[in-house]
């Protein structure tokens, strides 16, 4: 067993070092204008320069993490300061709301009707400042968290469609990003600040979203916890699920709380048996709790960074649990990943797969895939298996540079 | 060849009257709420009670529609005034714009953001008030219309998320709906009203939309018919662009303009070359104009309407021309949409199948799918293949109770 947890550790910091960090490294790096191509297609040629904040923020958090856990390499920093200048030249109006998309030069395109744009910006520029021990960056991930809590209970404002009062609805994307990045950026936050957070993440999660009948994480609910039966209230995004359920493991280790981890594993293992796909393997995008059809075209894609991040959850889950059926899970769950995704050819991952497991796009990256899941779940998954392969029940986490500050 | 058309023209007559329009009346009415359901699974049963205002006014255009120009049946009528009078009780704003959802009770849900309620609501509401001569029906659509000529230039209004000014862009499916709707309501209509809209129409589609380079219609153009090198600039639609093109051939064929009908013929043939799957068979939803990666995760799946507007543009391109190249995509797209799409045990159609032509949705109804396209292709089908039988090469249009008023 030992020897097998020292494999997956060699073949995921062998894949994240020899092929996802090298295909970025060579071809995402904007020199001219800054920032960061993600359109890349299979050989890494650009096929779209414009730039969305969601990746290139992302980026800039992968590269500051990889420098300050993994790594002192300074190429790794400098390309992260690369993204951050041109994010903080250009990514913010003048109310420090982050804007959605930019061309390739930094003029705005899109407005900052999406609240992501603000998580992922405060995830990067905390990472950075880490790493670099950068005060603006850290002012300015500490000025945006706060204006996301601010923002939280109306994050589309003028942009919500809905009206007002009719069928109110709660998206577990925001308090599931918000479980993640309180942790991110615990190290600059008051006490009381990320305490208070957490609970209400914990809050939200465990008690709203997740639902206890089916087991099941709800995409959309109403504020009393209750399921709207339309479209939005039946669907369940099963990546979602599973990745919102490692950000809580995360909490629950830090806290030992282990009644809270073991709902975690339960939820992950009671997601992956309603969403795997019996017939061709994989995880499907999108299911309706009911059975009924989802509205969502894509429904039965199968995606990378479900994939990803259930291959995190599940070496987590083993890790903090040791149970079997996380280890069997694991196993499955893995097979079907790295045979349907690393492309061969021309290295890192294809992002969209059809329900038989081909490929659908061929491209590296987009407007939603860029330098991030493959390199954290490989990340994570190289760290997880090293402390299983080292034997030590609980490590502590990697040495981090912000103890240097 | 007369037998082969007259096969068709049963072929489509018996479908609507016999398969496709007994679904809807069997399983679509809320005898409760009033209004229609659509979300209706394979066998009819409702499956989502909410009501979305495109559906419901295209619910009463097919049936207004069949009472005005297929037969007097006094059912139709009642089945188009059930919908008509749940729309005017709960469709619009106070400033008369159309909501974009109901719930089944008809409280709005989503507010007016999306312009095309408006356009199906004013094409209802005519083509009721030709089939009834209702005053009411037929001042509401009037002003709905002029309501949408009013908003067009900035049919999202405070929902638009573009920054203004930074790559402005012009979408095609305005001005293709509103070269349809001109001629529907063309009857209501001050002579130089619609011979303004009519001709702004044309301008728009046929010399900035339809690129004479590549012969393809774009679904977003810059405002001087330029294509932004980005996600949205490279779209093509082959759906629309077909279907638009049919709109354009009817004005084409009422001013007996020749050269702007072959033009329209031409684009039809150049997308569907363009546009068909050659591996599988089918038209593709969404391709890139420079084969870059789309962003639409459903680019290579195959949707009723699409192929339902196909039929119907070759099937009048024939008409019109007597072109073989007509005839010969003709049968293929035929052969196509016939083997895959009509159900063959509960009846109606399916709408969405994958790009190997395997059912991907069940559901015969929905968001989007309702009694809408199918019947009106259906209809249009039996109607041109009718002519093409009597070898009358252009027949007057079928008697409409219009003139009756």
């Amino acid at each position: 067993m030992k020897a097998r947890f020292k494999e997956l550790e060699t073949l995921y910091k062998d894949s994240l070092l020899g092929d996802v960090i090298p295909f970025w490294e060579n071809h995402s790096l904007d020199s001219e204008c800054g920032g960061y191509f993600t359109c890349l297609d299979r050989e890494g040629n650009i096929y779209d320069t414009d730039k969305f904040v969601w990746l290139q923020a992302r980026q800039v958090w992968t590269f500051s993490m990889l420098y300050d856990r993994m790594e002192d390499r300074r190429e790794w920093l400098d390309i992260a300061r690369h993204g951050v200048e041109f994010l903080l030249k250009h990514g913010m109006d003048a109310e420090g709301n982050w804007y959605f998309a930019l061309d390739r030069c930094g003029n705005a395109l899109i407005q900052p009707y999406n609240i992501f744009s603000d998580c992922f910006a405060a995830m990067a520029l905390s990472q950075y400042a880490v790493a670099s021990g950068s005060d603006r960056a850290k002012e300015i991930a500490l000025r945006t968290f706060r204006n996301i809590l601010h923002r939280k209970d109306n994050p589309k404002g003028q942009y919500y469609k809905g009206i007002p009062g009719a069928r109110p609805m709660l998206s577990f994307a925001l308090p599931m990003i918000i479980s993640n990045l309180v942790l991110e950026l615990e190290w600059m936050l008051p006490k009381d600040e990320s305490a208070d957070t957490v609970n209400r993440c914990l809050a939200e999660v465990m008690d709203l979203f997740l639902d206890s009948s089916t087991g099941l994480i709800f995409e959309h609910i109403s504020p009393d916890g209750s399921h709207p039966d339309c479209f939005d209230g039946r669907l369940i995004n099963l990546g979602h699920g599973i990745e919102g359920m490692w950000f809580i493991m995360d909490i629950a280790r830090r806290s030992g709380d282990t009644a809270l981890r073991d709902r975690t594993v339960n939820t992950i293992l009671n997601i992956l048996d309603f969403g795997w796909d019996k017939e061709y393997g994989g995880i499907f995008y999108f299911l309706d709790a009911k059975g009924k059809p989802p509205q969502q075209l894509e429904w039965d894609q199968k995606l990378w960074w479900v994939h990803a991040e259930t291959l995190v959850a599940l070496a987590k889950g083993y890790l903090l649990t040791g149970r079997q059926d996380c280890r069997k899970w694991y196993e499955k769950v893995h097979n079907y990943t790295w045979q349907h995704f690393p492309d061969p050819v021309h290295g890192e991952w294809f992002g969209y797969l059809n329900r038989q497991g081909e490929v659908l796009l061929e491209a590296k990256g987009g407007k939603w895939k860029g330098c991030f899941h493959v390199p954290r779940a490989l990340y994570l998954c190289y760290r997880t298996f090293a402390e299983m392969a080292e034997n030590t029940a609980i490590l502590p986490p990697p040495p981090c540079k912000r103890s240097r500050q």
